[in-house]
């Protein structure tokens, strides 16, 4: 089976959690070759240590100037770096045809002074960004088979637009009075070096963060603004759980006038009928962390407020470091190199 | 020391979660005598085997109907029983003149419709109602030092209470759309013997309950349009952790037309000047479950939309046993035998 | 790809944690077809439900008699059910020529008073017992590849086993004085609606459970006796963690004389050289839980006592529902099937 | 009562995990005063933010040099400092008369050639050493008694030290041959700004470290000598716990030839009688990490081999902060005082 790998691909960032993660589907993809996996900061290490991964590919981290030569070999090359180091490699293999998927926030946001004042340093160049397509494949498919350069989504806008989006375009809730109140376990944040994030300090603990200025605010706008034609405002709370993985999102909206609660649950059900990836699942009450965790799936519940004051409740829950980054990642890479879609996702066994 | 506890109390239900919180209070408070701890399903177990509470008190677990003969000795007693137990047991005791905190839900809602509604059984007397203080002291101090019986409150409804009460009453925020998203520890539904509880099915897990139709949201709204003087409605979701204490509500509203986002924190510091156990932070990021699991007390914090739309972000937490149950009993208790309202309370430890 | 499953295999016991993870494991397997998952508990609710398992196989749970029947034309079952119901299956299916793997204790110890002593109820019939294979592939391989009837190892004698058993057999280590001190996640004891297995009972709390009297003691015995020619005993002390998955054991021998304490480790990596699932760790202190996860792989590391005492510690772990449970029990299937021993089992993501 | 504070005490290091807990516990100690909390990382921070503490004290951290010129008005300080930083405060103290309490390891070790193996640095002075009163109330009261300056006991020695001296004492078990497997919580480790200690990194993970090269183990032995009358050895593995708090043994040790399994528990009854902190517990399995969280007990339980080959399992139980660091710690300055041994410790909850 393992000759089918004729397509190369490598990961930048490789030693983070989405890295390590990429690194794992990769490896057992079945279709794909891992000819490179890189880390500055372990250079030398063996893949295993951190992954888990022997026999799949290479077997130890390599730096980025050793890995940029090699993707000029590659089919296509994850970047799971920070946004300016995502620019400067996607600089540096703009000429070589290499497509490229981009785990940072550096692509996401069109609009560059919405970057500017979220992210708090400068955007990517205009053209770049006209260049890239925001990765949600639910969403945006077809533009995403014939891409280049893949902006993937950020972990809470990919569980905060799935269920509100379709919604929202059917006209069957408002746009004005959207909140969301997203609660996300550590590795959210990346690896660490911080008293704040070990584990004395988190466990049994929970707490909002970057209350209202946290920078996917406008990422999930800027894809409901999609669905409407117009622009819609979201307020959106985090909140750090004690738990390394996974997103729940719980959305609250209004139903539009004439909207009967019921019509709910039908149209989302419509909106993904055949997707693998995003399920509706009866009830708000069934959606849960368990459901999702290890896979690359999304889970939707939505209730209606039944004493008649339209307010409809939205849940939905993703595998922070799957759906949310490398799972998601892979899927679009899969769209843009022809392959299955699920190819090497829809096997992720669920973990709990 | 010993000697000055010249006040007798006994507890029912007293094996429970919250059962076990009070005996600890009690046995360590100073000017209270625990005279009996009743248990229906531990008659004769150690009390310290549960509680770790040994040399305060009596030594094991009796039964109820000796309890209620002990109990018209006492100066109060507590109840940490189900609803239609309190209303049994302060049946028997209500020509006793015998003080009484009621942990359970059968006295908070004035309203016996809803109680019919969100409860699913009957209402309690009318009588027995209008006798029952609500026990929520920074809101109702006055009520409580002259009550003979208290519904002491639920624990979402304390949390969620304490920062919209203070801005709805000064008319700082509008008393429409109001949204509160609420989290909460496993203790709070009580000892289970239920494979939906175990370790294994919640560890790691997150997810909504009861979603629209939890029987804290017409407790809410009836503390709410007291603020108001009108009728209040709340979008309440309350979710389960995968830690066994504390509650974080985070509650959206909107400024009321005119007010400053700068004004709320100064409006909840005022309101709460001089309280012991509530606590306004600076920041709404400055909430967090560590800062008052173990403690009587309650945080609250608070953030505004910078972009002009008005949303305001509430943040409360508490420890579900102890502000959400036991320790706000006790300081009920406090305030109705005319002792200090922090005795025994202010004391505590902070466990993180 | 999905036409290759030409072996057909079905579950009894499939809605516990181990039938759970089998049928996770089956249906991605690539060379088998799940044919039936039966659960008396669960007749009629989707398997998705519990294993998150669609498009895979059967959709729903059956009852244990449609089991049978179906069993009949199955290439092999598996028995994730408790030891008196495994052993009326095995009876049930005796004649039809179905390889069988059982996950109970039943069929693990051929000293029959041993197994009275210790499980409390009567051993299977000898006949039975003689006709059991101990599946610990490692070490039993070419049995189990002929075997028609598999006893598969508990999950404690899996971790606890393969650290000791080459170096007694090499004469290393002295076969008196052993300690196995264990550490096990609350899933080892299967789904519980139970108090004492509830969150907020386990939750941060570590405690040891059936001192002296686990029944896996005879088990590691027996296993240990076969790699020294006679009986051997050992000191077996279990713990439960307040984590759902995982056993970490640390055991205590001694060396034997005139053994170099670099002797071990070498003879360690020489036992299990070319063993997919057992790696020989450089240090005890790099094996831990989270290299093992959600994997079928065993870890071990061993160190010395530098002062001359002659002190050998060693460290193992697995996952126990994997290599503790229902990946050990599809090893052993695919060497009695003649497929690759890994088949299923290599692919499997590391969690952590 | 606040009045009664009549003895004025200081805390150097005081931000960490022991101090903050030292911190809350002179704070309601009752006879004490809370002279000044000194920490050179958080010099001007709130202690209300790091502890929780207000209104017992002073509200500021101050650093060592204010802190020296404070403590030399004091009756005690505590130092809960790095070894180092120990020496040099008690070098500047030595004239001034203040009794010290220190948690460090600088001055626990007689033997200077084992505090340099295993410390890796240079041992205290001789004559500070002599100075110095090993402090495990238990089983050293009279000298704690008489002491000006105060070695408190690693958390790990004091856990394996309580059940294991006085068996070993009185010849009831052999002094060959002992094991210690002990799990601690991460709080142990100090507060840690490393990726090591991170919720993800240890979230769910157990894993051994320092295997056999463990600085407590010299300690341990010093002790357990004391105990004998000649040198013991011990072989001793810590592991980290997925939790904050608490620390658990499983010691092994064998029989003295003629002794009975019922005597052990007698003796260690015998043993503790009338201590106010150590409880030994009818079975091994009683003992638990929930049973002694939060409080200054220590929790002890044992059992024998049935099967004659005179094994025993020991399991004891402290929290690692407060009976094995800060609790201890203040129940030796009590015995210094000449207060009640208890006060500010008897009144402790239990947390779970």
């Amino acid at each position: 089976m393992r000759e089918m790998h004729n397509e190369r691909v490598g990961i930048f960032g490789a030693s983070g959690y989405a890295g390590v993660e990429l690194t794992r589907l990769v490896a057992h993809h079945g279709q794909l070759q891992l000819a490179f996996v890189a880390s500055e900061r372990h250079v030398g290490t063996p893949v295993a240590k951190l992954s888990g991964v022997t026999g799949f590919g290479p077997s130890t981290y390599v730096d980025f100037s050793a890995a940029l030569s090699a993707a000029r070999k590659c089919s296509a090359v994850f970047l799971a770096t920070p946004a300016d180091i995502s620019l400067k490699i996607i600089s540096e293999l703009s000429a070589s045809g290499v497509r490229i998927v981009d785990l940072s926030g550096a692509l996401r946001l069109q609009d560059r002074e919405a970057y500017r004042t979220f992210y708090g340093h400068e955007p990517a160049p205009v053209l770049l960004l006209q260049g890239a397509v925001y990765g949600l494949p639910e969403l945006f498919r077809d533009q995403i088979r014939h891409a280049a350069l893949i902006a993937n989504p950020g972990c809470y806008p990919t569980a905060a637009t799935l269920p509100l989006f379709p919604l929202l375009k059917q006209k069957l809730i408002r746009s004005e009075d959207l909140v969301i109140n997203a609660l996300s376990g550590a590795s959210g944040a990346g690896r660490k070096a911080s008293e704040d994030f070990s584990l004395v300090e988190l466990h049994d603990n929970v707490k909002p963060y970057k209350v209202l200025t946290h920078q996917h605010t406008p990422e999930i706008e800027q894809s409901l603004s999609r669905a409407t034609g117009s622009k819609v405002s979201v307020t959106f709370t985090p909140h750090l759980l004690p738990i390394p993985r996974g997103i729940l999102c719980t959305s609250y909206a209004r139903l539009e006038k004439g909207v009967a609660p019921t019509d709910l649950v039908g149209a989302l059900q419509s909106a993904y009928r055949g997707e693998a990836f995003v399920k509706v699942l009866p009830r708000a009450e069934d959606v849960s962390l368990h459901g999702v965790i290890g896979t690359n799936e999304c889970h939707l519940g939505v209730a209606v407020e039944p004493r008649a004051n339209g307010r409809v409740v939205l849940v939905s829950a993703i595998d922070n470091l799957v759906k949310g980054a490398a799972g998601q990642a892979l899927q679009n890479l899969n769209l843009m190199l022809g392959l299955e879609q699920g190819q090497g996702l829809v096997t992720l066994r669920r973990f709990h």
